[in-house]
């Protein structure tokens, strides 16, 4: 369909969706945050779930006191196989979507173009435009969550791959002997580094006896309580928080060695955990560096970067999305302040989601 | 410098320097092959490498009846570290180069314009624009040899990476138990998959007295006897091209959930063993898909391609890198027959030189 636009057409909505919560970002053409809202999801039917983002998109405007043809776009993150030039989400497990044709409809709906990307590539596209201390041209971005994917630009774009499963590092086989996958293979990455394996482990730890605090944890073991048994020295959450980030930086050499990329960002509710999360990758890195001068030339700890819990990048990428949706648009000069970064709310819990 | 054009100037020279041999391809604006020479490389210092390289030039020229003059540009194909932008050759062990501006030194003693390339990225941009049966935009071309490496095609570009070193998976670990590499590190690729390793592993299993055809072998073992061995039923040689392929399997896994590529072309020495090496990389792929979906989804072994012995890569790579020189000129539409392909002799007993 056709949009017109005009002068006065001048603000971009930012939409990032979950299986819990819908965060929204408004933003003007300077990429100055104007109004941030989050929601709950509901995920009762394909229908209600566009109700209730059809709701977040009209309450963020209304808060701002911005009408809905003063949009010029709409950026939305699906958690799920998206095809970003139909706007058609083939999959998305956590919203119990097939094959629903939501950037057509949402578009016809709202009157605004609606443009759609996998969340983990929109969040690439969110760090890449407005969190790149660095100006990277080659810069991954990877989730660690309940599943653990990288977002990848390519000399300045986003390289999607051939049947858009570019990225999809959670099923690199890191141990041979490592344990069962959800994809029916053996030691995949996610099965010893992703937030569900952490919990499994404390959980088979603590089932085994182990003299941990990890015992006396009220509810079901979370990858956010294991980082905060290990913060606190507890022996038996470090040796499991030091297995993923063993893994994790494995794999993260891998990618480098095949990508060369200039910089990586570590993002996702497990990366939250900070310095608990991130220790046990530099340890690995550094044994490689000891040992091997080509590693010291590629593993370079500046190269690491921990994204902080105030950007989410989730409702940056959506907006990021929605002005590479609009070529005519471009924040590229115009990456927003610190100031503003902070002024996104962080999405909480979500460590707890991811276990 | 600037050189002048005109519409006479229609040859395009394509030359692979390797560390035993220099050879040449001298094609028209239509990609037919005009002529093609292999001659033995000086390295006994790097004026005279410049000197039989020119020679070499000079006679490809000779016997085609074809002036200097003629040439539109020279490409070459460079095993080592090149910086292809400036021509200039940052380290080139085999040839023992260290910054020689090959660019500039030719392109002003021959009064051609000279394109460089590192020798892997030479012969990607040769399979990708030669070879490409299925018009793949995003190729890989992996060479087993002495060392391995991969070449990358992203969306129709040849991809270096931020410090040149994108595709380097030579150094992926695979073993963490694994061999002591020349790196430094433990387990890379290299020590398990590379003809030198392939050599070595069949020395040791000779040393300790295992029952094998390959300890009555005059000389010493090459990979090649080992693929031959292999191809006849040998155990012992099999267990070992067995190891070597399983490993080069879950590198190549890798790489495909890394940059899901539609096509992957294997080619360098060791694959010149044909059957006997590619079936121990189909093997493992084939115990992945039987236990995994999403194996059965990316590991489609018709992605898989083995260059035939009769493409060379290396100097239709070089041709390639000449026209990708001259933007005006564009081969793209004009890929050769299969019958000037297999005019252009293979270089035989690389084998043997990667081992």
């Amino acid at each position: 369909m056709q949009f017109e636009h005009s002068a006065t057409q001048r603000w971009i909505l930012g939409v990032d969706i979950g299986g819990t919560k819908i965060a929204t970002l408004l933003v003007d053409a300077n990429a100055a945050v104007h109004s941030t809202l989050t929601l709950p999801t509901d995920i009762s039917s394909p229908q209600a779930t566009l109700d209730s983002i059809e709701n977040a998109i009209h309450q963020t405007l209304r808060s701002a006191g911005v009408p809905l043809g003063s949009l010029s776009a709409i950026g939305l993150g699906i958690p799920g196989q998206v095809d970003s030039r139909t706007g058609v989400v083939k999959h998305a497990v956590n919203l119990r979507w097939h094959d629903v044709a939501a950037g057509e409809l949402l578009s016809t709906r709202l009157g605004v173009p609606c443009f759609l990307e996998n969340d983990v590539r929109a969040a690439t596209l969110g760090v890449y435009r407005f969190y790149n201390r660095q100006s990277a041209h080659n810069l991954a971005y990877v989730s660690i969550g309940t599943g653990i994917a990288a977002g990848l630009i390519i000399e300045g774009e986003l390289y999607r791959g051939s049947h858009n499963m570019a990225g999809e590092i959670g099923h690199i086989q890191v141990d041979v002997h490592g344990p069962r996958c959800a994809c029916g293979g053996r030691g995949c990455l996610e099965t010893l580094a992703a937030g569900p394996a952490i919990a499994r482990m404390a959980r088979e730890r603590v089932a085994a006896g182990a003299g941990t605090s990890l015992s006396s944890v009220a509810g079901p073991l979370t990858a956010r309580d294991v980082y905060a048994a290990a913060a606190q020295g507890d022996e038996t959450a470090r040796s499991i928080t030091g297995i993923a980030g063993t893994q994790l930086a494995r794999a993260l050499h891998m990618l480098i060695m095949a990508y060369d990329v200039e910089c990586i960002v570590l993002g996702g509710g497990v990366a939250h955990a900070g310095a608990a999360f991130l220790q046990p990758v530099l340890d690995e890195w550094q044994a490689r560096r000891d040992e091997s001068p080509l590693a010291q030339m590629m593993l370079k700890t500046d190269l690491l970067h921990l994204l902080p819990t105030t950007f989410h990048a989730g409702v940056w990428g959506a907006v990021a999305v929605a002005t590479n949706g609009l070529p005519a648009i471009s924040f590229k000069h115009h990456a927003p302040s610190i100031a503003n970064v902070a002024f996104v709310p962080p999405i909480a819990s979500e460590l707890g989601a991811a276990s």
